[in-house]
């Protein structure tokens, strides 16, 4: 099953970037580190105009492109050279359920956010060059690896918008993340990590309906919103949609990418003061909070955006809550692209008058 | 383990009513229904001090005595005389746990909130002769029972308060309902729910995980809030509070309860129709929603009261969202008792100039 979820036909096309064997930040090493990556439009002379945009939690980059990508929209291909990255554990770049054995499954090494990244700057120096990126954006932890992008590497990254997602994962956050981990290693079947293909299926059915309880707005079961979907009832939706998106993917995955999304913090490079690490940000940023999103609140996402230099709020209104990162709302869809469209039309700090 | 929890030392001191054989609104029976309560002051000669005060999900009415009743409080033995009614299924009124064979654990029949409302009638008319009372009052599933009496009995109820709970489940609580029940049904000892005693920790303790990281504020996990209770980290307040408070109580009362909980609904009454029964109420109600809750959104109680004659929306902010409920914080402990006694002190609507 995890074979063909993860193949070119159902996320390609996608080209592969050989990292090599890589050494993580925790010491252990991914042998012969595989980055999938997929580009839109075409780099100019002076490569100034690359936007890197790493996926979120259990989607491939191909959600990325159909949500986000488009002539007329803010990242144009006919403007833009857009590099859509699939982060390190989601299926298509090195995992666990696609390593070969003994480093496969529960003994792959668990990657953080900042080996993402650190793989990510490979990437865009070596294969095409690059030194500094005109904006670095994404959603939930594809903003995780934003935020670890404009602290890390301060001068590779002229404007930054991470969206729904958050600098250091909060204990609040963290209690969510293991409430979905658990959902997934308490099925029987998932046992000791080393299970039958397709036998934990309860697991992440449980994970899955945890996901949408906790995670999508009261407004959109309230207000029956699923139905724009085509679904008949709140369990059709439930089924067909959240249980139907994660049943694919590896659980050995989602746990890599949940462990992942945890330890998500920035601190470190502030010496364990997010404050500090913080100001480090020499990008631009537009930080884009969604109303009523239960899992990174307004009001979590805007605890951090006071530390931070040359940024501002955004606040999008949508009864999808966090799902509007899918590109599901209209509404959501004008207001991020609005945002985009005023960040990239602004100068980086550094050029400023 | 159970017995010991529903003791008369835990929660005493309490009376029992002997309801006798009841029918239930499904038609099935439960033999010798006993309704387990506490009262407080003394009835007035023309019985109309009466305030009856049902408990909420997982609690027995010593915590509602604790947090709510004191000589200077809203409800001061002093003037009224307060029944604390404990629901079926909680462990101490008829419950599965504590019920004879065969019709014990998964044999008990599953009552509804109306069922109930009519045991509690039965109670205040054959025990205490009481044909109105002067306020009805509950928290979270107390307000459902609060809801369904000002419906069920509108003659009965001068003013009721239902605090953060709904008239009728809406489908996003529904959704929260069953990922609490799925923790623990799905832990491998309860099986077809004939377990042995406490073999089922692991399905209570995933069940108090999701309890507390859907129902609580995320401020109170961020800013450490639980440390006033004298935990020392995220992992010591869940385990040492919330677990342990689910621990010692029978797997088959909480379902009992949470499938009770998840068909709430004063529907019925209208023909189905929310609003023909909410105008059914002659009472005087304080819809009393707490913000930042999880579990009962301003919003979806906002959306009932509308419907309701004679009553006002209070909202109380409190960092604890759900969990003020308890009696934990003291500004919400202030502000609940300001909007009883103003409740109490007004005239009920049959009675105003």
């Amino acid at each position: 099953m995890a074979e063909s979820y993860d193949s070119q036909e159902t996320h390609g096309p996608y080209d592969n970037f050989q990292v090599g064997d890589f050494i993580l930040e925790s010491g252990a090493k991914i042998r012969d580190l595989n980055l999938a990556y997929a580009t839109f439009g075409t780099l100019n002379a002076d490569k100034s105009n690359a936007i890197l945009f790493p996926s979120w939690y259990s989607g491939t980059t191909k959600i990325l492109e159909h949500a986000y990508i488009g002539s007329g929209r803010s990242l144009d291909p006919e403007r833009y050279f857009i590099i859509l990255v699939n982060q390190i554990g989601n299926g298509l770049s090195s995992s666990p359920s696609n390593s070969p054995a003994p480093f496969h499954q529960i003994r792959f090494p668990q990657p953080s956010i900042g080996d993402d990244v650190r793989a990510q700057h490979r990437l865009i120096t070596e294969r095409f060059g690059i030194e500094r990126l005109a904006l670095v954006l994404g959603g939930s932890m594809g903003a995780q690896q934003t935020w670890e992008w404009a602290v890390r590497f301060p001068d590779a990254v002229a404007r930054a918008a991470p969206i729904a997602g958050t600098a250091r994962t909060t204990p609040h956050n963290q209690l969510l993340v293991d409430t979905f981990i658990e959902a997934i290693t308490s099925d029987q079947a998932y046992g000791d990590g080393w299970f039958d293909e397709g036998a934990v299926h309860r697991g992440l059915r449980r994970h899955a309906r945890l996901f949408a309880a906790a995670g999508f707005t009261p407004r959109l079961f309230n207000e029956a919103l699923w139905r724009d979907l085509g679904f008949t009832t709140v369990d059709d939706f439930v089924t067909g949609f959240v249980e139907n998106h994660f049943l694919p993917q590896g659980p050995n995955d989602l746990l890599t990418l949940l462990r992942k999304w945890r330890g998500g913090d920035v601190g470190p490079h502030g010496g364990g003061d997010l404050a500090r690490a913080l100001a480090r940000i020499k990008a631009r940023l537009s930080i884009i909070a969604i109303e009523e999103d239960g899992f990174f609140p307004v009001a979590d996402i805007e605890a951090e955006q006071r530390f931070v230099p040359h940024s501002r709020l955004v606040r999008i209104a949508s009864a999808w809550g966090h799902l509007a990162l899918f590109g599901l709302d209209p509404a959501y869809n004008r207001a991020v692209d609005a945002a985009l469209s005023e960040l990239l039309a602004a100068p980086a700090p550094q050029e400023a008058p």
